[in-house]
């Protein structure tokens, strides 16, 4: 499954410059039984199945690093992914990510072994494999060297606390949709003043929970009063 | 890519059970140049490449059928997908992810083109496959007749506005961990109500957003007035 996943993008390119490593090990290789069952049916009478502790704890004791390593799982319970926490994770020397599947996972793992549980959305997915794929690109990027230009990341969505500006790219003209003319100006100051006033009104109008009082400069505040405050998504 | 991640989980079960059917196209194939170019250089002097509109026009008309599609681009800069959008979209037709590349997409393709744009998330990915697998398989549990009990999807994390409540399975006791005596008692009255207390507790100190006024039983905010209101991730 993840071979595919990693084949492409900045996680290939971070494997190839060797300032990742990725290792993907399977539950059943913990654990001690004939038929090594990692599951087993939930106490308190319910249907599904839940992944029992002993092969996570096995697992993880087995792979954690000494000093500095830390152990999240992925859950729909955890703390919700964020170019923050993206950042944070990058920083770490290890990171475990347990990934759950079938109904749930014994509560001892989340209590007793995790450092913390993360989630990459409010939804629920079938396992924690594509979420773990999902947290390993999204930190990735900030691992130093792997996005080309520093001003990469930093123009990122999110990371100035707002959304992207728009972009357009060949041809001028494509069914009679234009290129805003501006970009033609060669005006480069005209251009970053109209990319940041774009930016700001697709914020106001698609996140408005994105803005964060203080995180604007007066010239942005200005910006955004001209914009109509409506949260619309077309 | 797509093979692997299809290959489990509810995604699998709707494909296999005949209510889904997934295809994968490459926009190469809906280029008319030799090279089968699907990028260009940004219009207004920057690094990096945005995806040519096109190709994608071309794809998206060429796939689209009659009545009743919807057309997505995923984006950082769209609505942020959460269960009750991915019933949306499992409620849909046929639905179009147009996956993103590189530094971006021609905002064309996104005033133009689109119905809307998702995001799963407050982070950056290095394209939207990623992000179109999320959506397809937290949209997939709701086609009905995916998830074997209905109780299944109605008991998932968000969908009764709160978190899950902690699962327990063997040994009942676990280097010294034990499950808790409760889901022994064989009080199904009281497990439940047990099982309630700790959802609504997980969820007060994790995610105290979710919780939106009037969603919750009088029992439930009596409850919840027990539990200390903080956010923490341990």
């Amino acid at each position: 499954m993840f071979t595919g996943i990693f084949s492409g993008g900045v996680v290939k390119r971070a494997l190839d410059r060797d300032v990742l490593r990725i290792e993907v090990h399977d539950l059943r290789d913990f654990t001690t039984d004939k038929h090594r069952q990692v599951d087993d049916r939930p106490f308190g009478g319910l249907e599904g199945m839940v992944l029992k502790p002993e092969p996570i704890f096995r697992a993880v004791e087995a792979v954690r690093q000494d000093g500095g390593s830390k152990v999240y799982l992925l859950s729909p319970q955890g703390r919700t992914l964020d170019a923050e926490l993206a950042r944070e994770l990058a920083a770490e020397r290890q990171i475990i990510l347990i990934c759950g599947r079938y109904e749930g996972v014994d509560e001892r793992v989340a209590e007793h072994l995790a450092d913390g549980e993360i989630s990459i959305g409010d939804y629920v997915l079938s396992g924690g494999e594509l979420a773990a794929a999902v947290v390993v690109d999204a930190a990735a990027r900030f691992i130093p060297g792997v996005v080309g230009k520093e001003g990469s990341v930093r123009n990122d969505s999110f990371c100035g606390g707002i959304l992207d500006y728009p972009q357009y790219t060949r041809p001028r003209e494509f069914r009679g949709l234009k290129v805003p003319a501006v970009l033609f100006s060669g005006d480069h100051q005209k251009v970053e003043r109209w990319r940041r006033t774009k930016a700001l009104e697709k914020t106001a109008r698609q996140r408005p929970d994105l803005v964060k009082p203080g995180a604007l400069s007066p010239e942005d505040r200005k910006l955004l009063e001209k914009i109509p405050n409506e949260r619309t998504n077309k």
